[in-house]
C-alpha cells in the first residue's frame, strides 16, 4: 500500500513506496511511528577510557520488546585541507582495530564543550601543522549508524600555512600530499577504504566541478566566536 | 625528513612527505615499522547479543605502552540495486543509536560462515524483495576505523525482477525508488547523511559516467558457488 511519495520518487509495482525522504534535521518525523522505537529501559554495560557502551531494552513499532546495543561517541570533525583545487593534505595512521596503516583526511573527536569547527582547527594544526586562512563546512555524516550515534562534521580549509605538528601522546602519523585523481585512483583499487575519507574526496570532486558550492569564510582568530555554520 | 614518495605525490616544505600509499590488500608495509602499534594484551570487557567489545594494551612504535578500545565486528555487505542507469531501490529505517529513520541502501551484517556475495543477495530478497540477475563488487569500505574492524563489501545490482520481502523479526523498514540527481540532492541538503549510502552514491555516479567499471557477473542459482569477487 504505497504512500504518498516525494517528488522525484516514483513509486514502483509491488513495491511499497517511500513516504517521504527524511526531515533537513534528520529527526523522525511526525508520520514515523510505524518505523520508531522507543526506549524503555537504558544500561551502560562498559565505559572505557573511550568508549560507552549501552544495552537498551525498546518497544518496537509493533508494541514487541528487544534489545539494541550501541556506543555513544561525542562527535567528530573531518578536514579537507586543499593546498590547491586539486591537492590536498592527506595522513598515513596506524589504526588499531583495522591492523594496518590507512590513509585518511586529518580527522578527530571533539573536545568536551568544542564547537566543530574549533575542533577542525585544532586538529589540523595538531596532526599537520597547517593553519587555513579560509573555512567551509561542507556538512555531516553518520559513519555506523547501527551501533554507533557518532556524527562526523566535514570542514573544507584552504589557504593554508605549514607549521609545528603537534600529535597527541602515543599519536604517531605521516603527512603528506595527494592529488584529487590520485586519491580517486587509490579510492578505485581499493588502497584507500577509510569511509570519511572516501566522503570527503567526493565532496571535494562535486566541489571541483562546480556542483556544490562552498561558503568560504574566515574563522576568528583565537577561535573566539562561532562562524556560521 | 621526508623519504621517498609515491608517483603523484609531492613532497611541500615543511612536510613529512607520504611515503607510499597502502597496499592494495590494505597491509601495513614492510616499512611501516614507525607507525605500527603490537598487542600486549587482549581482554573482552563485554559481550552482548551484537557488539563484542575489547580492550587491549598495546606496545607503540615508541615503546611506550596505552590502551585501546575496539569492538570485533563480523563484516557487512551494502546493495546498490539499480531498477536502470539512474534509478536505485532505497529504504528508510529507523536507527537506534541515531534516534532518527534514515535513507540508506539495503544492507546487512554476515552471518557465520555466509560469503558476502551471499549476504547480498539475501539481504536485498529479505529487506526489499528483490532478485537480481546480474551483480558486480564495486569494493569495501571501512566506516569506524578508530574504534571498529567493521568492512563493509559494496555490490551493485540490475536486471531487478520483484518478490515479497521477508525482513528480520523486529525490523521495520520502508522501500522506495530513489533518482541518483535526486539522492544526490538530498545526500548536499543533509537529509542524507549515512556513511555507506553517501560512498554508494559517489561510486554509482563514477560508474554512470564511465569514468569507474563494474564487472557484471550473473551469481550461480542457489547461491552453490562463489564468483570471482
Amino acid at each position: 500500500m504505497p504512500e504518498a511519495l516525494p517528488a522525484g520518487i516514483p513509486a514502483v509495482e509491488g513495491v511499497h513506496g517511500l513516504r517521504a525522504l527524511p526531515a533537513a534535521d534528520g529527526a523522525v518525523g511526525a508520520g514515523d511511528e510505524h518505523l520508531r522505537e522507543r526506549r524503555l529501559e537504558s544500561t551502560t554495560v562498559w565505559r572505557g577510557r573511550f568508549l560507552d557502551i549501552r544495552s537498551d531494552r525498546v518497544a518496537l513499532p509493533d508494541g514487541r520488546e528487544t534489545g539494541r546495543e550501541f556506543l555513544l561517541h561525542p562527535g567528530a570533525v573531518m578536514v579537507v585541507p586543499l593546498l590547491d583545487a586539486d591537492t590536498a593534505v592527506v595522513e598515513r595512521q596506524f589504526r588499531y582495530p583495522m591492523d594496518r596503516a590507512m590513509l585518511e583526511f586529518p580527522a578527530g573527536k571533539l573536545d568536551a564543550g568544542e564547537a566543530p569547527w574549533q575542533c577542525a582547527v585544532r586538529e589540523l594544526a595538531e596532526e599537520t601543522g597547517f593553519r587555513a586562512a579560509e573555512w567551509a563546512r561542507a556538512g555531516v555524516l553518520h559513519n555506523a549508524i547501527a551501533y554507533s550515534n557518532e556524527a562526523i562534521e566535514v570542514w573544507f580549509a584552504r589557504g593554508l600555512a605549514p607549521g609545528p605538528a603537534r600529535p597527541d601522546e602515543g599519536e604517531f602519523l605521516e603527512v603528506g600530499l595527494g592529488r584529487l585523481d590520485d586519491l580517486e585512483a587509490a579510492a578505485r583499487d581499493g588502497r584507500l577504504t577509510d569511509a570519511k575519507t572516501l566522503i570527503g574526496l567526493s565532496w571535494w570532486r562535486q566541489w571541483r566541478e562546480g556542483r556544490w558550492p562552498l561558503a568560504w569564510q574566515a574563522l576568528p582568530p583565537g577561535g573566539a566566536a562561532a562562524p556560521a555554520a
